[in-house]
């Protein structure tokens, strides 16, 4: 059994979509299974984080703001990649440091989340996008 | 099959159960199967790594306390989410940064690990935890 | 259904192995499945990453010297564990950092992977190494 989440994106953050997943699961099986979810894209990455405060996302996307600065910023100017822009490459460097894949364990139809974790699509660059995420529940 | 591995935690490091894992799968399967690992934490972590030499966890949790110190480092006042001490949001952000899953192939009932891999929580925060760990097999 | 990628590395840098996947997952499987590939090293990882500007694979194995330069470096002057020389701890750290594992769903046969995605290993180490991945297919 397998489907496809679109996620539309308007900049660099995190964008939940928990409840999609979970009611596709939850019509999909009735039993244990495995989740597995696959995002297609280089410049974007998938997260389970904390659901509760949205300070958490905020200071996530701005850890990795400054962990891998746009290549406009003098500390990045060896990178060569930059076609795109100055959020090009660096958007590559986190879908390399952040999960492409999540695996959640569904037990009686229910995914076995943690009481704080969501879903997350993390979305890496400025411009708006359109995210397709691929998933398979065997 | 499905279980639940409970690992209590006093401080920031590397914590194995690698032999709990292998006993668990050894009892369930003597065929090919997946183990999936998912940690139910967004202040903890799943690791393979290096299971020989000590110091190799020591300097691995050196290196991740300075990528992401405490929010009581003046490099790190940005940080917003800090309701839980100076080690709360860190916690979260070691916790985008490393593996929440972990999937190790079975082959005739044995884990497929190298010579060298033992399978680890990684725990984030400063005080003491019990850390929950699902287990799936198929 | 289970298989072994030998892949030969000469020095820190992606290597390329999408092809070998996709032939034997489509000799193997005209179905839905799940592919599971793990590296057995400690000091390697895996990635799906850009396949289109070579540029993209040359800046991230930068990145990732600046980010966790070798003990020569005075900035990691702290690390313990350098038995095996100045690259030693680094891709130890690299490999906690970068994924151990990857998931790619399989739909008619065919790798789900977005149209600029490759399979790659990432080598830490400054030798040539034969490094070995596993792979499930279910």
């Amino acid at each position: 059994m397998h489907t496809r989440f679109e996620i539309a994106t308007r900049g660099p953050g995190l964008y939940e979509f928990t409840r999609d997943v979970a009611a596709w699961v939850s019509h999909n099986t009735c039993d244990e299974a495995l989740l597995t979810l696959m995002v297609q894209h280089t410049s974007a990455s998938l997260l389970i984080q904390e659901n509760a405060d949205p300070e958490v996302r905020s200071d996530l996307t701005e850890f990795f703001h400054r962990l891998v600065p746009p290549t406009s910023d003098p500390t990045m100017a060896y990178l060569t990649h930059t076609y795109e822009g100055p959020d090009d490459m660096p958007a590559h460097i986190k879908s390399a440091l952040l999960p492409v894949n999540l695996q959640i364990l569904v037990i009686s139809g229910r995914l076995m989340l943690g009481t704080w974790q969501g879903i997350y699509l993390f979305e890496h660059r400025a411009a708006p996008h359109h995210r397709e995420v691929v998933a398979l529940l065997r």
